[in-house]
């Protein structure tokens, strides 16, 4: 984990989650898939919440919300390749009363690969409905 | 879907299920990885019941019972490409008082490229207990 | 495959991709996981130019071109979920010289589940350098 | 990475790689889906070998050789569920002329959840022709 100052100058808190391409990871363009992304991305927005105090398994098990997708934005800017040790930056880009947006930079060192940003929507998981978004995830999210 | 007797003159029930590599399913070697057969099994699986009566999905919410798989056996022969078109032939193997057995063999055209075993257990969604395979997919399985 | 008049009054050529929800696409939230549906919209992508009279796969092959993904932006609005029935509509939104924007509708029937937009740009897969859009395919994408 | 006599007292060298199960790991029964354990067995299998002194990715780039995956065993004994912590111990199985079978065992603790067996067979991958395993990786996997 790494909390610093970002790029833009704002305070933002920024979580660092390392993950290394596997060979299942690639397509015969013999690059990193583009649709696998999204999974480091959703595997970083949870050590993200873990870095910052909320464990997110507990969030939908034991207050029956969660924070389902809605919306997606990936820019490519280079391929990454098998056995490639990435960075999946994380921070808050947004939050609103019932949304999170995520905004992400994967790096292999110095290299800026993929920027990203990916909005949830906070639900109640029982009857499927929109919610606000609770104080600990918004606390986590500031 | 085929019914026809099997290769070995039994007359097991035999279910085809036709499908097309997309790009996302090959790696870097050029070829389908290996984990992505196991999808496309479990869906020729949900087919085979579908043809011979049963909807899974109504199994799981009405019944509420499931069909974990418990064991797999791959033998890979020949490799899969982009775009092939296959066809995923799936009849039970092996009907016992709490499992099924699926064996299959994934074509293209005259090629076998891969034979399979997958067994299922019944169990009990709430319990999460072993349970008897129920009468509609035991006969479907027959 | 489906041509026909677009929604907004525009004359594009929309094609049609049918695929079924597997088991191994959902995840433990009940619908479908995120990033699945970028497999789909590669299918579909693959389908709409073989409609149009371009295999992809020769264009790799004998052209030694590819079009990886530069940018994708996705809208998920409704859920889908196991053994679901759905079409994807694909046409071409933009085209210009390098690059080619698809645009898609996921739809369940009636109901529209996420709608999509993913740039393609054009390489030369040995050089691995940005090129024009070749004839067949700007013809096939107009 | 960890070496140590093995439970059935041979003095086999067992690599062990920890991966955290992701949101889209599961499936909607609520636990990790079969398939996504070939996966983790192919990233275990790359580090069993780093630990050993071999790069894969340096014996595909430089040596033109493979080990792709000819037969694939599991046996699900209890299932993994969204964000728990795993090991996925390897050690070399069998080593043959031209073959290598990986010996896995995941584990959650002290609870043992999958065994499995991959074997992977030696290709020239240019001629795409079997061939015996080189040195390098012989004395890697005894």
């Amino acid at each position: 984990m790494l909390r610093r100052v970002s790029e833009d100058g704002s305070d933002a808190v920024v979580v660092s989650h390392r993950v290394r391409v596997g060979y299942g990871d690639t397509d015969q363009g013999g690059v990193v898939h583009h649709a696998v992304y999204l999974r480091w991305l959703e595997e970083a927005r949870v050590e993200y919440l873990r870095a910052r105090g909320v464990d997110y398994r507990a969030v939908e098990l034991d207050e029956r919300l969660g924070l389902p997708v809605v919306e997606a934005r990936l820019r490519y800017r280079k391929p990454a390749r098998f056995d490639d040790v990435l960075d999946v930056e994380t921070r808050v880009g947004r939050l609103s009363r019932a949304t999170v947006r995520f905004d992400y930079v994967v790096r292999r060192g110095d290299e800026r690969l993929v920027d990203a940003q990916v909005t949830l929507a906070c639900v109640q998981l029982d009857a499927q409905r929109l919610c606000s978004v609770p104080a600990a995830i918004r606390v986590a999210c500031s």
